[in-house]
């Protein structure tokens, strides 16, 4: 399959997302801070792909304390495209290496809500503890191909539970620009179009608009048919009888099954239940995070002003304005009709379900 | 009181809300096709508001079939601002006068959803049959006028009931950019800023943006303590306890109290339920539509695929997505705990309390 977003060959690349539609630029990240970089700013997101990334970042910043050359791309991020946690480097004078503890902090600290991000750093600091970066090099590339198969394990597990669903609900972006593989709820969507008709109505995720550049860009590569429409016309259509089922992904699922998603997702969910359709949440285990009791101690990520009073690089609103801009919200529970991981589906996904779910291998 | 949407002196002059906030700009409307154009391209929206502008777009179409001169407003449309029903009028050649049914069908059919549009028509054309142009004018102004004093006995019923709530979710546009006065629901949180402090979330109202570019604006002027965020972001706000009540503004209210409201509306109303806050709906008895019996026999007008495929005038979308933009959803009237009207509240707003509240007077 051809790389969709991200490219890896001992040398690390990423579609620069928040270019996307109008643009398909690969920038190189040639350590761990162009990776938290790349992570904070969402030229990188999606919480299994930020996994992914960060893991490559370590193992690439361990490289260059072994002597490998460094990456270039420092020089386009000194350009002024971003401001750097240290301060703009020189062109032409790469930053110096950070220490193992330093790079893996830096990375796990790029965003506060996708726990596959701080699993994924933990598993290659351990690895690269025992086995340098070789070892750290090879934990990452066996993290990217776990999530690759989970994603083909999810679209047949979720494609199963859906079988008959004609016409699905999603939001945000949750294809390969998101996740391994085909992603994750954008997988069992490309599964189920796989199988038979399907229609797919891609909300647009405001403020960001993953949906309308991403999800829209990612269904017309795979030749699915689809609509977008705004966010709040989703409740609206569901209470219609317009959507048989509505399928997401999720940045966090705490161990009661309460699920941190993209800004938007709980509404559909509150919508779903009212029709009673299936509101369905796709994820690899990664994204599950067993320490957490329950969703009310997710920590929820509030981004910048900016991304609200603009859109698409434009002001659209009075300049100025005070704005609240919660990037996730939760999602209880009670309202998940099931969870779908590669390792089966939770459904409903309560406190077993899920112990069960990660205790299976 | 400034007028802030609507002048009228004989001549009918509206500020053009397409293009706020960035700009004020007053437009002329020289007639009933005027009036029909500037409701259906949104320039003036609200459901009270184009009532009173259809009132008075009928009453100038009337006065200029009795030699009073015509505006000059139709310079302004013949350059290419927009597409005229009847094609492009050469500057300095107005428009034949339309017979008086005909304007009024034109008006009647400019936008389907809010029932103030029909009723403040079929008032004014009864009056014309009665009392020729002058009778249309004087309608028109009473309609004017008895939407002003709606939005001061709305403001005062809702900040009764809403006595004690500090921060306030509201959606879309309802003040005096969109009804008589200080607006509806707005009047009410302008009646609650007066009363005690007050803190008040505006939703952006995808796809025009009315709360960022239009509610915002307001705020401002009035002094409110306000935010802004996404219309996504509402829901969970609301689960998390941050808000302490739902207001918003109604398109119309059927006979058992479904409220077609702006699409979004539906999404907070499930959220306020589930949190066990108030989900208060503010409106003149105008909105009500006695003759429907239920939400789902309100005809919900689809829109153009441009305003989902842009913000601001620049694309934000997958050039040529496909789009469904319903401009309204039905929030059912279980889930709305009060409708305040100018007559008094109907809480909760069944049929028996609606038919008292339009039985009263």
């Amino acid at each position: 399959m051809e790389p969709v977003a991200i490219r890896w060959d001992g040398t690390l690349r990423v579609l620069d997302q928040t270019l996307l539609p109008a643009e398909e630029r690969w920038i190189e990240l040639a350590g761990a801070e162009d990776a938290a970089a790349a992570i904070r700013r969402l030229a990188v997101r999606g919480a299994p792909l930020i996994g992914i990334v960060a893991a490559y970042g370590l193992a690439v910043e361990l490289a260059r304390g072994t002597g490998a050359p460094p990456g270039t791309e420092s020089l386009v991020f000194a350009t002024g495209l971003m401001r750097r946690r240290r301060g703009v480097r020189a062109a032409g004078s790469p930053a110096a290496v950070l220490p193992l503890a330093e790079a893996a902090a830096l990375l796990r600290g790029a965003r506060p809500t996708a726990v596959n991000l701080a699993w994924a750093v933990d598993r290659v600091e351990r690895a690269a503890l025992a086995g340098g970066a070789a070892g750290a090099r090879a934990e990452a590339e066996a993290i990217h191909a776990e999530e690759d198969a989970a994603s083909a394990a999810i679209a047949r597990h979720g494609a199963d539970l859906l079988a008959g669903a004609r016409t699905i609900l999603t939001h945000c972006n949750t294809g390969a620009l998101a996740a391994g593989g085909r992603g994750t709820a954008f997988a069992v969507l490309a599964e189920l179009a796989e199988r038979g008709p399907l229609h797919v109505l891609a909300c647009e995720t405001r403020p960001l608009l993953q949906g309308a550049r991403l999800t829209a860009w990612e269904l017309r590569r795979a030749g699915i048919v689809h609509e977008l429409l705004v966010d709040g016309a989703a409740a609206g259509l569901i209470r219609r009888g317009e959507i048989d089922a509505v399928i997401v992904g999720c940045d966090r699922v705490a161990a009661n099954g309460d699920v941190a998603n993209k800004v938007g997702t709980y509404a559909h969910a509150l919508a779903a239940r009212a029709a009673g359709i299936p509101f369905v949440v796709a994820g690899p285990t990664s994204s599950i995070d067993p320490a957490l009791a329950d969703g009310d101690l997710i920590e929820i990520e509030e981004r910048g002003a900016g991304e609200v009073l603009t859109a698409g690089g434009v002001t659209i609103a009075v300049p100025g304005t005070s704005v609240r801009n919660p990037a996730f919200d939760v999602t209880p529970a009670e309202l998940v009709s099931a969870l779908v991981t590669e390792r089966g589906v939770a459904a409903p996904p309560g406190r077993e379900a899920i112990a069960a779910l990660l205790a299976a291998k």
